[in-house]
């Protein structure tokens, strides 16, 4: 069994509130849920992490090192600008998968590219909260084939 | 009556202290009674939060919403590269109207263009402690003619 | 007493009847009430010139040095490439604030940027017909700090 | 029998005198005539317009407004920066049909785009007078849809 | 009587049948009859030819050299990066016109320049199918004055 | 029970065989395969098709429509210049899943955005072979979803 | 003996009152004297022409055409976007100087190319009313030769 | 003795009748006639490939591998945008040449630059027929050297 | 005696831990002993800081001002994007030396520019753990030379 | 009397000698005595040095400190990227006049700029040797409002 | 018997000495005997020439005038930026072949392009020593055709 | 004992002389002198060289391969362009330090970034006279961790 760490940047706590019309209704409770449920299906486990502070998220992932074997990432809008995040999942050394609800290639042009795509195994764009599954699934795969 | 936001982003708490050049003498205690004034001739209230993290910014923000009415901001140097502060902006309902002491245009290059401004109603840039006025002045009437 | 000038550039004269969904009904004439009504409340007189000829507008302003002591101006289109309406404005010795009704920001690429700023004191934009009474007062305020 | 204006920009007074290896030989008066023929067997009258003053331009098309029935129209070096003029023609609500004698897509660089494009209805470039015939029953042809 | 050759690019197969919003309901046997009906008002004869490989254009291309007498060609998505098509067009002796159903400037930014503009006489865009008459006059024009 | 559309572009037949470094050693059969099994767990049934011929992708996506139900693609280079491919796709009424081994963020230049992207429900990229098998539970679930 | 032309763009009427820091204390009236001095001494007259809008510029230039046998101009701000003004010199068979007082690549940087040049035989920058004194003894020379 | 192939892309069929002053007038069966002859002198065979259809060259390069030892291609315009074709070549494992009859770098900005270049061991340009021949003799001393 | 700050940006805690080919082995305690030791020879005590929040990196500067006369700063990743920082930092009147263990100008090319340097007296860059005491001897002689 | 430099950067030598079309047929023995004539009826005395070495052309500007008393230089190709020779000027104390003969602003890009203007007090350029009389006509002038 | 200049610029002196990862291990000197023995094959001598300083190869060109037939040049680092030696071999009547002996175009990016092309006859890259052989057969070809 | 090259590029060996406001006022004696002094702090010789021409510079870079075991260089203008020497120092096999005495990021832009700095282990800008002290120590520092 590993823990998967499950990362939230800014405003996602939100969802489900704000903007449904490109994000859905799912809440960040039932996206949890329903990570835990495709975690528990091959035995791993989850800890969730939000925060709107790029500092926290740092924290959080320096503290995840030689505790979290593997993460999945859905940077909000730091995803496009946070470079200290970006080295932060660099010194991470386990399988990084990185997760977006909407397709973010046909958004506003400053969405378009991810500073966290550099340091991410993959990324899964536009698949609303069943991106989050296959996020799960492909971590899952990769922790697997590691072991 | 309404409840205003108040709310400045990073540096913005030392103004009269520093480059008395380019912001003035004013303080931010000056521009928070100046606000509050004017507010109050309107008949509203103003609850003011200043923070030097983006992250606080954004938690405020999220509080704010349907607890305020409407937002008056300068991010300071957030306004710039601040694309958390303007996704937690776009999920406020209400009015919002950014504000600059100085004219932006016309310094650095990278202070000519505003990452709030594709969110708010309106901006005010130039006129110094009274462009605070303006705006709330203008958040005033948009609140009246909404209600 | 001062006197006011009050500028507006090509296709300002059709407000209120042109593209009522980004400016709004409220016609030129009705604009021109309402900030002669509130300069008057400080004491000042405006004088009104519109053209759709840059031309006019520079030969405006040249003839408004030495007679006017403020001036209110929205460029229209030529806010974007009226050079020579820039280079006219910074002859003027006294204060100038720029207004616009929509919010510029929100709107084509080319209207992000204004050549006027670098020769306005300050700038107003997306507050609608209220702008213009904003920037009155922020002018009076200017002149009375002069005086 | 609807009205057409046929509106010329600068310098286009000059057709058939000045570099006459771009522009042809035909004169301005050859293409008018050309033109009225050609909306005459259409049944329209056509109104000519030609001015060397972007101001000019843009007047005439406020005064078209609900007099003329549709617009063809060349803006010689105005469609590549006369913004006011594409203001104008936005507050016009009948189709304009833009035309230019030589293919301006084999020129200098900042022949290649128009500002008008974004509020006509169609472009026609590269053929000479026969353009501007064209151009009419194209005119003609939406007119007689939209009657 | 001379042969005109009609050429249709990637996807055009499909006209009246997609997106026709923004291409009308006009099939593409609706235009070629269109077209065939104009031609042969002048006296000509129409070859049709439509394929989604940019190879089988510019093998066509090919083959008409010396046997058709002008050509009248949308490229499609072609027009926007189809260099071969541009050189293959560059061998035809005969005059070429260039037609786009839709206005193509006010469309995605990858569709404002066409690469086949340098190699034609002329363009014709955003006037529907009547653009493909107006083409067709066009090329019999240029026909009967080289003729 | 569904016809999901399994789509190669240019050089995908040698997968497993060429630059296994970047894209593993699982062969385009192998692929194929490993497709079937997961849309034949979700109940559907796979058409696949490679073509080196951008033409002969179009053809293909014009023929899928009304047959496929969805489609899976990964279109080799073509996805960052292959605007045919887009406009074909942009016709296909069903959900299309966008694909690629690689992780194209972390390689050259020209592979950092896709042409596909703009007219694809949702992107994988960076997971090898797995990202197949996720691609298809998420075209299934969005048919579940659709029906 | 010849006829000069020395054309004026906006806001040079204001020679000596405004910016004279930038542009120094000598008056127009000064220059026009200048000119005529210097033109005189090689038996030449002078017409002067001064306008703020570019309209009237490109009417003047058309009405010299076969009267003025060369120009000096010095078209202001217009020298960076007037492309009208261009397009009516390029029409003028005699010699043309183009003077500006101020080294202009010494300042903002949209003063740094000018739309003139092209047409132009030479351009004279940053000596003052001397450039002027120069552009004259050029064009002088250069008629000389031509004749 | 090896086998070479030589790779001509679109257009390149047309050598010698077409555009004779870029070209020259040798004709695609002279520069096969001169590249076999070079081949014979090394010992080296060679086997012909021409397409308009990027697709066929990416077939016909799969096929050569494992059964041609080294090829020379003048990709045609295909060399400035057909990434499928790079695609292909990098999955060859033998040397390849380019080569262009013109100099390229000396016409329109868009053939400047190639990119089979970094796919190719070596380029050649500008040397017209003879640049093919010196492709072969560079192409059978890698062969000799690797050999 | 003097007080200097050292303030290390986001990730710099990890020193010695992560990517130890571009950062080395040396830790963040390692570092910090150090630099005490370079500045107690400087007869300088030291005030240590690390946050991996820009907001408190704002924060801490802030409260330095007036208590510390000197500034050495590893900004980390927030050195190419924190303008917020870059603000705060132009606040404090004393020297500020910027350095970076690894030679930013040979890596990715966001390093390649800090937004500190323009409020930094100057740079060490790709000295290593030595720059820091380089930057303490710099700091140390300009403080000597002010006080 | 003053001492003036003339100074001429690479290639300049074969003035006259080569591309006659662009340079006329001038050489520049020609040009020296042109220079000597003309500075002598103002009084000054020519030297004149010539290299296609910038590290010459650098020294010999050092060597002119306190020694010259003004420069009129034509720094050939240097002039577009000649920043060492741009520094050695910028130390010069006396004035300094750019000259060109040919109108560098038609011609390739990469010449419509000089490195050299922003350290002269002017520049002439397209007007042949005359412009080197007008460029010590001009340095006379200054020298002797300086004197 | 013609006389053939082979020209060096910087480093190439260190040819076999430096990065021979890069450039090989062949000496300058093993260059000038292969090329000295390829030119003596067609019949023609060598003049061989090195130096390290623009300026020198730009006096070496000049000289050349008039002696040598042909050129065929290595600009080392300065086919980059050297203009001053663009210009010099512009104006050399013979034929100029220019040699690279790495890949240029797969090298950084500010050796992807050489300023020396466009006055170049043809290019020949990545092709190490045989490269020199293949521009000595290339110059003597063109001699031969021209003579 | 090692020998250090400290290597000087144009015009600086005017230090002291000119820009003082820039540059400060001590002289190129000084500077040596500084640098022997902390050199032989060190048990290190130092070897100085300035030049104002590129090539010189090459030259003594290459003589000082196997002479000098470490170069401290202040390249001027050139560091901005000066890509011969920057091969030139590619091929120096000891360590290199870059020293500039202003903060040349806080200049013109073309100032902002050095070619230098791909092929030195680290960069010292800002800090005056004492940069190049600081230079010396960190170079003494390298050779001796390599010795």
């Amino acid at each position: 069994m590993s823990l998967i760490g499950l990362v939230h940047g800014p405003n996602l706590n939100l969802l489900g509130q704000r903007e449904v019309d490109i994000y859905g209704t799912t809440t960040e409770a039932d996206l949890i849920a329903l990570v835990e449920k495709t975690a528990a299906a091959h035995g791993h486990e989850v800890e969730f992490m939000q925060s709107n502070h790029e500092g926290a998220l740092v924290d959080w992932v320096h503290a995840a090192r030689g505790r979290c074997h593997g993460i999945v990432i859905n940077g909000g809008a730091l995803s496009h600008y946070g470079w200290s995040l970006h080295d932060a999942l660099a010194t991470f050394e386990g399988p990084v998968v990185e997760v977006h609800l909407s397709n973010t290639g046909q958004r506003e042009s400053w969405r378009h590219t991810s500073v966290l795509t550099p340091v991410a195994n993959g990324t899964i764009t536009g698949l609303g909260p069943h991106g989050y599954e296959l996020a799960i699934e492909a971590l899952a795969r990769i922790l697997h084939a590691n072991s």
